[in-house]
């Protein structure tokens, strides 16, 4: 029953990148960020359903097999979904396409009501108003038994790991350079009191923080 | 010959602290930054003139002792010499006491004109005016076939990580998250394009990274 967060960032702490275009939707700085997770066995296997083996097997694996285990409940801001796309579209299916990649129930931070929307693989998107103190023992009783996930946007994880709700943080730091975004210390001086912080460099360069409850 | 920078740095990219009154001159953030590596073998011997042999002998100490291994020169920043404390008054021999901690000559950065200062242990302080592409040179010359560190402040390293000076960079970065202070980062994105980058990471919880011309 932890309440868990997961990002890559960059050596300079943004998790967002600023150079997507019509024409370039991830722009080019996106896939640097996310390389190293973009080719381990179970992001390939879990996101791209490419069941063939391929992927590396290394730390980065191991990150990324424990990013998907345990996670009964998921939390994301309105952004994340893509309501800020499409916020007049009660149609909109969010952009995760017909497999959203979550398998469990999705609350959804917006003040706008909609009617849940549920996919064939597990996923049940929901949309709720209220502070992260409010809508967390809905995640909580909805995930049954299982670890809560803030997903993002940047300013929803900044928002619950300022109020002190989140028990587990898993950064992987990229070494990169972005220089813009948005930055996942913002506002969070001293975060590390009241967790044990660990390390573990992978064979990628990519550097695993993770911060624990103590 | 190689131009190198190291500094302890905080997870968020600081590389200066902001909490010094008179009372409390290093305020308490910064001893927290350099806590493991002041508390290595070689910074006990080496910078409080401890030699019982006491100090940690770990990943920390192996960049420790890396960090004096080499260096024939070093360029500094006005502000890191004490200039900026003193600047009217010729007497005035910096902050680092009568024994600084350098033993090879040392570049400071300053418009005013000023006589040198040399030390029994070997440190001299030359005060030189001109941009990083024309102080390097003589930094060089003076190496004498060692390296040259950029000391600092953070804008002097920035400044020569931008002009491209810089062949291996140095960050031990902590597991502590600041806040405020000066970035290390600020203005260098893309940094990381021409360098090799490693991480490595110490019993203490630091992280050290090193970037080193591909």
């Amino acid at each position: 029953m932890a309440v868990r967060v997961d990002l890559n960032v960059s050596l300079d702490g943004f998790a967002t990148t600023t150079d997507q275009t019509p024409e370039n939707p991830f722009g080019d700085d996106w896939p640097r960020l996310v390389a190293a997770y973009a080719a381990t066995r179970t992001f390939r296997s879990r996101v791209l359903g490419d069941d063939s083996g391929a992927g590396t097997t290394g730390v980065d694996e191991k990150y990324a097999h424990a990013y998907f285990e345990g996670i009964g409940a998921e939390i994301m801001g309105a952004g994340m979904f893509g309501l800020h796309q499409f916020p007049d579209d009660p149609q909109w299916r969010g952009w995760w396409g017909d497999e959203p990649p979550f398998e469990v129930p999705v609350f959804v931070l917006t003040h706008t009501a909609r009617d849940s929307i549920e996919f064939a693989n597990g996923t049940v998107f929901h949309f709720v108003a209220g502070s992260p103190e409010e809508v967390l023992p809905r995640a909580l009783d909805a995930a049954n038994g299982g670890d809560v996930r803030i997903g993002g946007g940047i300013d929803v994880v900044r928002q619950f790991l300022g109020a002190g709700l989140v028990d587990r943080v898993h950064l992987a730091v990229n070494p990169l350079v972005l220089g813009r975004g948005e930055r996942i210390w913002d506002g969070l001086r001293g975060i590390e009191n009241g967790y044990d912080v660990e390390s573990e460099v992978a064979e990628s360069g990519v550097t695993h923080l993770t911060f624990r409850r103590g």
